[in-house]
């Protein structure tokens, strides 16, 4: 059965202050850390991904998916922390996706600020958002140019010891490496992470079949251990289902290694039965059409459950993600957790606010078993279930993904459309 | 080929202060209103739905879908404005939706605010935003449970009269009778408006079928354009493709009477071939497995130019509309109207965006030709293209319909849970 | 109920005896004719489509279409004609479809054997299967390349007498004017047909929006009618939703016109709810990739109800056709008609066969309710639901509807394929 | 480039003539024996199923699927052997599916013929018409229920030994094992019709996963070669598709274990992209809805070369497969062969024949171009692309499995009924 429980409620009369609200005062005495959540054996809810909730708001840009938003349009990026904390997140991550210097400069992206006002901003709108609930800060980092275009390890390191530099400065309270297509380069991500003492969480963007290079979910998980995270997953690229399984896998190797771990996942909101090794980015509805695989918050409950029976306890997502799709991972594990989140002041567990609407045969639908069994239609007779990936088979070191800081020539362009139109 | 244009920027500075701005000097000297536009031959872009936008972020419970968040979430109501001002929209609708006396103490709903109270603190925060660009201010109306209950015209009139009162104290630009499935109602509606000396536009959410009593697009649009609507047309109910065809028919209906009147039209985002008379509200997935019809930013464009081309001038959004399907009616229609709006900042007109993507086979997709062609896979095998609608046929006068205060009661429930297993 | 009969089994002896037989001896005394059955209220099975059953067989070729095979491989025609009355049929139609001389020298296509031979052929081998069972012959003609390259109507007249004349000498039970795509030339045709004294049923290839010329299926109806026909309807083209719809508006046409009719269906057995005014024809799938719009079983017991419902008495089937559809008709009328056929000998009603199956899941499914509930998959994860007509909007008069006898040349093909590629 | 040769037409007049014709005199001096085929490296086009095509036409009864036409209905049999000759098969496999006295006593199934008849007249049939062209006769055993009610191995091989019995007294050129799920069965049928001195093929209808006891395609195909078949392969089940990859599996295992042997591959005619490891009687739509999942000619050409890409040499097909299926093999590989079947005499290659259509638009579809691009439509809106599986996990040895004479009790049926319901 379901928990009855109070809302816990964020102070609405904060959130209309916009000033900088001291964080010492609110935060200190309630909050543990992330590590003494997940020893405890708690669920944290984490939250979405903020490059693509940005975009359909106007605030990020499809391509170079760069975060200046943090810097140039804070109020959008206020809202948006404050809708997934009120949704149920208990961790707020920085919006420094692809914050670092080598990416903000790539393929003739231009932008008004630099990276550590960028990093800095992202911490600061982080923080005033955490401290209006119970949420933690999370300092995140992610792949990186440099790696893909064959860079040295030691210059990779410094692009993550100059966000690092921030965050420590900032004082998040724990820090994500996300986002890694070759655990390699993770491992990198979390040794630096691990210079600055704090819980240091890492992901990666693999399915089943392992990294770009091969290593299986299971060897990339253990390599990750052995570097020094204390929590391990899977984020991006894949669908809850996929990327569930591939936890699982992880989860396999790290005990058959004899290691511990906390795990979590953070897919994507978009069904992705369809993707070959690369994730959604080869699926030809990338990123601009990938609507008819938005999960409804129905699959968002089965992932949670789902996700929670296969040991994971960092549930949150990645891009697709709305405020609507974290409330439905808190109010399936509401049982679990003891409370249900303050958004869902404005929802009716399982369809029952439809008890209210005006036409009866919309209060039929307010029940479980109608919305648990529905098979929704996709209003698209022209269109397929499923699509065939790109499959251009590189990775790095493949002179085809070699970054550059010029933009993108006409010639350039021609090229990769005509090998495009061959391939299909 | 497509224009050229400087942004018409927004003061980014206003967006960071909280507190109110002062109308009249900030539009005052800028602005035409809504008949001049039109009758200049200008495109009017209207916004999006806000109560489904806003049900997905956590401040609007489906089901009764009222809008207190007006008065209890502003921070929320003034981002999604600013969100679709920079979107593109030139009109700033009132967040009123529902916003009557009788709906907001239908069927069980307890609100912590007063209609009055609500309607005032929409009219305050769509004049906030509306200032800070090139947008005017439209009060909303919309049909009644009242109505519904077989309420007498005086009645029914009455609880307009105390929307409208709120309206012209606050000094909206114009006026929008919409969502109105009789004709009759609406007829009453635009008579209430037409009291206050504004413009006043009124949209019906009806298909080719007509309205729930079987009366004609056309003959619909002659009545209310008798009653006194200079602006007429359709919101909600059906995909464009849908609402673009009964415009026609309106448009027919008006020319064919001698009559003349501009056109508008506010569709759902949402693709739906398969709705009957009733439109979205009767297909098995409304409100909570939509996901899968959601329109694509190329289906947006599609639908600003089949609109244009239709003779619509007031072309906007209702439920399922984000702001960058704001942002793409916008775009498909910047060559019409001379400039890009100020959102297009973080957009790459028809995918231009990706070339500065990492994977070139995803650059190779930086072209119209690429997107307009796609028939974008749903991601769910297991799902159909198309639902048979509820069609419980009935309407206003129905015992069915009568509207109530108190909850529906658990007997009313599985009365109605009995008679839709019996349908299916 | 269902009704339980005894099979009236044919004489499976005959069978094997390929000599012919002597019509007279055993058709004399025991059969009723065809208005004589349908005055009664009987219902009439019909046959399904040989071009498209004998095309997937072997036996004739898709594009030309034409029935030599009558004359060239008796022996594949005759099975067809046992394994329709073995399902049920009363009526063995003539392989006759566009044997018509004109037809058989279009394009060219050049045969072995003469107009004559062909439907003499064709009769004799009817008249044989007819024999063994309770089952009338009746001859076919159809429309002509001659009306549509524009004729004179004595020039088409003259085409169906030809092979009216050897239908008379072979003394067929009665006459089938089918597949016509324009009244005028099915009036031309029951003219002819007429003056054989024989019945004469008529039917139209079209479906609710008229024929070619845009004359509604009522007003068709009528003329048909008053040309002399005693039953009319509709064949091929569509569906069996759509004929049955479109069968429904002939009736309403002749009854407001205070006309008397029969009437018969013989749709296809393809679903085609994306059809356009030319019917299948049209589809990108025709004629080589109509597999997974083939109807089962079930959707025949379905259309045999619908049709029977709607007043039709004469319920057959065309292209796409197998035995086992035109057993499913004769199945789900039994109750109707007092028996079941021959050819439930070897099948289950409603799956009960599968009582018998190894595997305990698979008895599972021996129910009604299982079969009638099911949306059967398309097994085509990477295909859409509907098709987008091609729609060139041409008919009799255009140029490029012209016939010719000449093959078409590889210049005007070339001009074809750029055609269609623009098209698209 | 296609090799243009002659048809190697059959005899057209001996297809009239129903006597029977003595074998030695036609046969003897022309075939090559199965095994001189392979060995030189010739393609051997196979048939298609019996039991679903005799279904469609009336002759066989869907739960039982057991051959008693061969007696019963000789005619039907007969010419389906002929069609499948002169669409290219090489082979006439008797049509002895499930002939075994077990199975035709099994489940209440009572037939007028015994299992020694039923043999001999298949024999009979299949050698009459591989004498009108250049096909073998190969006689057929199949699994049986007494292998999955654990009977004892002497038990089993005394029952396909009853069945050689026949085929050695009627001289088949060879013996094909198929249709089976257990590796164990299938063995100990290979020892008895090694005892023969014929050539040996065995066939499993197994997927990727292996047999229902876990053993590997490769293991299978190991096991099948050390008990003396010389050709194995795959069967029924699945589609061309996952045959063609099992087979692919089964030739890695030999050539591993050092062994030699020669491969085919008898598929599905039905796409079964959802399929389990039972294949498709799992699927929910088995046997009655697999409509829309039917091959087009296209399909079954692409199936033609992937067989012969993976080494495959005896190609032919299983259930669904219809006469046009085998021939759509003979004329993919007719470059291969240096011939086309006799039944391509009508069917233009790659739709070649539109040529001669009516309509310029279908004209313009006469283009290999066309046809294999094209992604075609079910026609069904309302139904999914795939289905899930009953997967109720038992094989031999569970008591849901023990076969009985006796027909399926009412209290059984409803015991079925219930747990089928409880599974959706």
């Amino acid at each position: 059965m379901r928990v009855q429980s109070p809302f816990r409620t964020q102070k609405d009369s904060v959130a209309e202050k916009s000033g900088p609200v001291t964080a010492a005062i609110i935060m200190a005495p309630a909050k543990k850390n992330i590590l003494e959540r997940l020893d405890a054996g708690e669920v944290v809810i984490g939250d979405g991904g903020f490059v693509f909730a940005l975009e359909k708001r106007g605030y990020v840009k499809a391509g170079p998916w760069t975060p200046e938003a943090a810097a140039e349009h804070p109020e959008a990026v206020r809202q948006l922390h404050r809708e997934f904390l009120r949704a149920g997140s208990n961790v707020m991550q920085t919006f420094t996706f692809y914050a670092s210097d080598d990416k903000l400069e790539n393929r003739g992206n231009t932008q008004r600020f630099t990276g550590q006002q960028i990093n800095e901003a992202a911490c600061d709108l982080a923080r005033e958002v955490a401290n209006e609930g119970d949420a933690l800060v999370a300092g995140g980092v992610s792949q990186t140019p440099s790696y893909l275009s064959c860079k040295s390890e030691n210059d990779v390191k410094a692009i993550f010891k100059k966000q690092i530099d921030v965050f420590v400065q900032k004082s998040v309270d724990f820090l994500i490496a996300e986002y890694f297509e070759h655990v390699e380069e993770a491992e990198w991500a979390v040794q630096v992470l691990k210079t600055t003492g704090k819980p240091v969480a890492a992901t990666l963007c693999i399915g089943p079949e392992g990294d770009l290079n091969g290593v299986s979910p299971g060897d990339c998980a253990v390599r990750l251990v052995k570097a020094g995270a204390q929590i391990v997953g899977i984020n991006c690229h894949f669908d809850p289902d996929t990327c569930v399984k591939t936890v699982k896998m992880m989860k396999e190797g790290v005990e058959k290694a004899g290691l511990k771990a906390h795990y979590m996942t953070q897919p994507l909101a978009y069904h992705t039965p369809d993707c070959n090794r690369q994730g959604f980015i080869d699926l030809p509805e990338f990123p601009f059409s990938l609507e008819p695989r938005i999960l409804s918050r129905w699959d968002m409950q089965k992932y949670a459950r789902e996700a929670y029976n296969a040991g994971v306890r960092f549930i949150g997502g990645c891009c697709g993600f709305e405020p609507y799709h974290i409330r439905a991972l808190a109010e399936e594990l509401a049982p679990e957790r003891g409370f249900l989140p303050a958004g869902s002041e404005k929802h009716g567990t399982w369809g029952s606010g439809l008890e209210m609407h005006t036409k009866p045969w919309v209060r039929a639908r307010a029940r479980r078993d109608y919305w648990e069994k529905l098979n929704p239609a996709s209003g698209r007779p022209y269109c397929p279930s499923m699509s065939i990936p790109d499959g251009w088979g590189v990775t790095k070191g493949h002179a085809d993904l070699m970054q550059q800081k010029e933009a993108t020539s006409k010639d350039q362009l021609k090229a990769l459309f005509d090998k495009a139109s061959q391939g299909h």
